[in-house]
């Protein structure tokens, strides 16, 4: 048994090629397939986080269709996937909705492809989600990666998938599959 | 150091929802995820398999954009990743790709979100990688998975990732992800 574990996608604040703060575009795929990465490894719940009116509206179309329209009927098995999702214009709402009624703040691990100071090794996050209840909340960034506010607010940065002195360009997609994987995989 | 590995992408011979034999479209992020999960873990290369001229056709130009074009410039690191894909008409011009030169025909690996057979387990094909020099080949199903006479035609079947029990709708990106990082990730 583990931990009650949640994963925020992040579109702002997060840093462009240039290094500057900004908000990305929600990506169709990025809904979908981090969704199901999250249904087959029971993810608590997935939290897409954008301040942008438009993009809110977009995700909330995107959501209706999967869960309650053709897209429901079509393919059944998309909405129990598509039910964990939920849209959140801060990092703070998404933290306020996982606390909900409880007295008790998520463990904010934060995600990054590159050194970012000390971090945590899957091995030991995995030991503490089997002797902790939780609830954890992995945050991954968009564009290039977490703004620095973000990191310092987290109480864990994630050790890099691959090696940093390496190429190390993962989707998202699959950074979130990985991830999980590792933490929640059976099979290991 | 792990054996020489290639992975494919099968859109044909594959199964649609109704248990036909069809063939899929390619999608765009398919060619970009996985090529970049590919780069990630030393794959060798990266083979997207279509008998469609439209597809072989459409593969080529976004490659060709992605190597020498726009997009190689705005994203230099991305053009690593595209060196590694190839669109092969076939299974057996995959094949016969990656023997080139040599007498040497790769061990053909399916993989299956459902049992459909004897399998083997990831600790056991990774320590067989790391014994043996290969090639290996990775088999990866679009749509409803690889048709029977592909699972058929391979030397070994990989244990499905998640509980086929369960509920086992992972994106083929993130199977990619996760299978390449469970046979050849470091830091496990």
């Amino acid at each position: 048994m583990t931990a009650e574990i949640h994963i925020a996608l992040v579109h702002y604040p997060v840093l462009n090629k240039t290094g500057d703060i900004v908000a990305t575009a929600v990506t169709n795929l990025d809904i979908h397939d981090n969704a199901r990465s999250a249904r087959t490894f029971d993810v608590a719940s997935y939290h897409i986080i954008t301040p942008l009116d438009a993009q809110v509206e977009l995700v909330s179309r995107i959501l209706t269709h999967w869960r309650d329209g053709f897209g429901a009927r079509r393919v059944p098995n998309r909405v129990d996937a598509m039910n964990l999702v939920q849209v959140q214009r801060s990092l703070d709402d998404a933290v306020a909705a996982i606390v909900g009624e409880r007295e008790l703040r998520p463990v904010l691990v934060a995600t990054a492809a590159r050194r970012v100071g000390p971090t945590v090794g899957y091995a030991a996050l995995r030991a503490r989600m089997r002797a902790e209840d939780g609830p954890f909340l992995l945050l991954f960034g968009t564009g290039y990666g977490l703004a620095p506010e973000v990191i310092e607010a987290a109480d864990l940065v994630l050790e890099p998938i691959g090696d940093p002195e390496e190429w190390n360009h993962l989707s998202v997609r699959a950074a979130v599959a990985i991830t999980l994987d590792r933490l929640c995989g059976a099979g290991r």
